[in-house]
């Protein structure tokens, strides 16, 4: 496979060469040309993947979890892809690696395929690149993939919340104005999980999390459109085969530090997928996926054509920080000379 | 001043009329089309304000420290804009109450101006909002603009790091693994605040800040170019009339409930004000956010007219979800037709 042989390369990640998927990876992570028609030929032998996103704030103890999940995926046979978005330095761009260091229980395990992805700076971006992670991972044929995002960012909840599954994790006493963030965070949640359960102060989070969930609206239908969205699609309706009525989100206690809970966990997910495929809710989910998709795709390749047509800007920029030019009419006049 | 008179909206503005800065802000919000020459006519009013970026992890007091240290600023003689970023639901785009009640305190004071934001599922919008509004409140005359964001994600860190001055708040015993945030978060710090600290474990967080800060490179200049953005520039270079030498990150412990330490933290948020202008710092600064400013313009209206001229992508979201297409190839085909 050469370099810029995007077909053959292709071919390697569809066949299992995992050396070349770890290269398809980085192709899509650091944006080459030949990363778009890497992906147009691989997005269509996707689509067999459960994508399960796992979020929450820093502190609950996510990447453990993460990284006692997919043993627990592993050990019933199934092969599982794991694709962690680090909260990097903005300006050094350096990935931590302190919490990665403790998924290297699973490292030799060809079943599974681990990818820390860094922010670094890009806005917007990281739902994109995040993705064409998972379009290379479900081609590639891995049975789950696991999206972990760590914090509360609008971007990391919306990684997290087009994934078929999203688990949120919260710990004990994480302080008494976490509300605000639950508050956002329930919407997306398939699954709570508060983890570090052995700490005081557990059973009265689980009670919180209930409480919550009970004020929530139930089985309402994510919104396919939003505020700031380049466009909106009708909610695919398929009808269900059977009724088989809303999905009641559960709140489960776990220890990831010593694999308590975990096989729960893992059974209430296995639980979601199949409630999905009953219910019609994974077209529903699929839909909105695609249209994500399409719409980051397409957010994407705009900024990239525009960024390579844009001038020499440090005059305007000076002129603005002077406030000689305001830099409201200065893009109007910019986007008025295409 | 008709709602269709952004000229004469401005001129209220500028003279010092609060109901009509809210309904200004309200234009920006909703992205009324008046909005951009509203914005126009106000720009170049601006520049005179302190803008102070506050962020830090949900659960540290932010809020609260917010509204005391804007009632010390109010206490010297100084009006203050605060602009809350709230974590508000994607689904619903309801703002999120609780922590705003708490700044009540601060109404019916016609030297203050609270307004909260929430962030609607708008990616990478939300740079270009808040900097609109500070846009307004600038125009206005605020002497301090206190630009409040909950959590660690890439936006609410950008929006804070694009401040004059940037105030981290940490909490003692958020866990062990919240290290993976403050790498990011303490090169965007100006000045560590350790609130809540009277809790145990306080001044463990304080040394475990500072051992943090002296393991960073200091004095280096902030970089003008990221990964995903659509031009850089170089960086303004202003030498300082005397040397001021290099600032030195403080760590404060406040406890925000009681006031304790809210002085200290006004007099060093004025202290890094007058080194700024000192150092010359204060040009490269506004080099740097007059840079996103643009840019994030630029990004907004790109987004708006091609949103007002993709056709109905309906039937080519249901293709791509049966994957008989795919997004990379039906991207390049939607843009490749203007």
């Amino acid at each position: 496979v050469r370099n810029d042989d995007p077909a053959g390369l292709a071919a390697a990640v569809l066949a299992g060469d995992r050396l070349r998927l770890a290269r398809a990876i980085t192709w899509v992570e650091n944006e080459a040309p030949a990363a778009i028609p890497l992906l147009a030929a691989l997005y269509r032998h996707g689509g067999h993947s459960h994508i399960i996103g796992i979020t929450g704030a820093p502190g609950t103890g996510k990447s453990t979890l993460v990284t006692v999940l997919a043993q627990s995926l592993r050990s019933a046979g199934q092969t599982v892809g794991i694709v962690a978005i680090d909260p990097t330095s903005p300006f050094t761009g350096g990935a931590i690696l302190g919490d990665r260091v403790r998924m290297r229980g699973l490292s030799g395990d060809p079943g599974i395929f681990i990818r820390s992805m860094a922010t670094r700076g890009s806005l917007g971006g990281l739902s994109k690149t995040t993705g064409d992670v998972v379009t290379v991972l479900d081609a590639a044929g891995f049975d789950c993939i696991l999206v972990e995002t760590v914090g509360v960012g609008q971007a990391e909840v919306e990684i997290a919340g087009t994934a078929h599954t999203t688990v949120v994790v919260e710990a004990p006493g994480l302080g008494d104005d976490i509300q605000a963030i639950k508050a956002g965070i329930l919407e997306i949640a398939d699954i709570l999980v508060v983890n570090k359960a052995d700490r005081p102060g557990a059973d009265k989070t689980v009670q919180a999390l209930r409480m919550m969930l009970e004020l929530e609206q139930p089985g309402g239908p994510r919104p396919t459109h939003h505020h700031g969205r380049l466009f909106s699609v009708p909610t695919a309706t398929a009808p269900p085969a059977v009724d088989t009525g809303a999905w009641t989100v559960p709140v489960l206690k776990t220890v990831a530090a010593t694999g308590e809970g975990v096989a729960d966990l893992h059974a209430r997910i296995a639980a979601h997928r199949a409630w999905l495929v009953a219910s019609g809710e994974l077209a529903v989910r699929e839909q909105l996926r695609s249209a994500r998709t399409l719409e980051n795709i397409l957010a994407a390749e705009l900024h990239r054509r525009i960024a390579a047509r844009l001038p020499d800007m440090t005059a305007l920029v000076a002129a603005v920080r002077r406030r000689e030019q305001d830099p409201y009419t200065a893009a109007q006049t910019l986007l008025a000379a295409w």
